[in-house]
């Protein structure tokens, strides 16, 4: 599998970009220094699923960013996507690796330390540890983990995570603090004035809380 | 590809089947005489759409008929389906093909003249006629094609045909006089009282019709 950087990882919500193109706040997001993209797309069709990843795949290869699909393996299959994200609601992993291969990035949400323990083991590529924080982005999380729980998460698991849910400027270098990776965030940039200079800042913090 | 018979093909809809297990009521239409059966779930997780298909296959298998899976191709693949069937708004055929392989079963609805004349310029396997008739199953279809759009799609097609949307006990005759070779139905059969003689029936009929 390539090498891969969860430092700052963009997960999509076309309904937060503020009218924008995706596409576009995608590519000043990842000009300001997002190193992950995931496409995540509830209800568009397979058809513009499939075309939207085949559009950003294009745009993130210059950038040398790898494309993961949310949940669905036949976008990532048809796309060629870097990987793909799956939740405990997703295709089970194992039948997931096996269509995808070994040389493809594979990440899983863990919403407790129950999941973590459980994930330690698959040989996914990282963890999704959500929600860290309540959030307005998905409606359908369990219960708000806290730094706490990333903290015991990361001391447990094996894998490389990162934190995901409410995650913004103001508490960026918790997560990371308390043990991640990497943050996850959506609003933070898919609603942000400037998309760019949002990534920007946020890799500040983080690259500064990586050198604590 | 191993040999199909479209004769009497059932596409399943869970909030039709009156509250009785969805494997139930296929096994029931299949032990009538449903030679294809298309699991189509819009609504489902993955992991409950992957759960199901796998349980339907397991029972289809002891009576040769094959599983089509609606519009995911990642189910289909996971559950190593016999087909995939596939919509004007899911993958590109050509695509679908490339991830399936040659041996699997692959059909394309087609809600025009225009689109049967497309399809010829493809191999997909059969084509879906739809809507025949007004529908209560399908909320978000094209116009009401008629008998006379049958006729018409059956004669320019170079594909074998099944006719969807609004068929029953009662018309099933007239679609097969019309140039399909087989119907599809949903409420007829996952609506029965009993679902097991409701396919009886239409088989009787569909086999009738074919040998006027």
């Amino acid at each position: 599998m390539a090498a891969f950087d969860l430092s700052l990882y963009l997960v999509t919500d076309r309904s937060l970009s503020l009218g924008r193109p995706l596409e576009t706040v995608v590519e000043e997001a990842v000009r300001g220094g997002v190193t992950m993209v995931q496409l995540r797309e509830k209800d568009a069709s397979t058809l513009d699923f499939y075309n939207l990843a085949m559009k950003l795949k294009s745009i993130l290869k210059s950038y040398n960013v790898p494309l993961i699909i949310n949940d669905r393996l036949d976008i990532a299959l048809a796309c060629d996507a870097g990987g793909l994200h799956i939740g405990q609601s997703d295709m089970p992993y194992s039948v997931a690796r096996k269509l995808l291969g070994k040389d493809k990035i594979i990440g899983l949400s863990v919403e407790s330390i129950q999941d973590a323990i459980d994930a330690n083991n698959l040989d996914v590529d990282y963890i999704g540890i959500s929600p860290v924080f309540g959030t307005q982005t998905k409606t359908d999380t369990a219960p708000a983990l806290g730094l706490e729980g990333i903290g015991e998460i990361t001391r447990i698991s094996g894998h490389p995570s990162v934190g995901i849910g409410g995650i913004n400027l103001t508490n960026a270098q918790d997560i990371i603090q308390a043990g991640a990776d990497g943050i996850s965030v959506v609003s933070a940039i898919m609603s942000a004035p400037d998309p760019q200079q949002s990534a920007r800042q946020l890799k500040e913090i983080i690259n500064k809380s990586k050198n604590k």
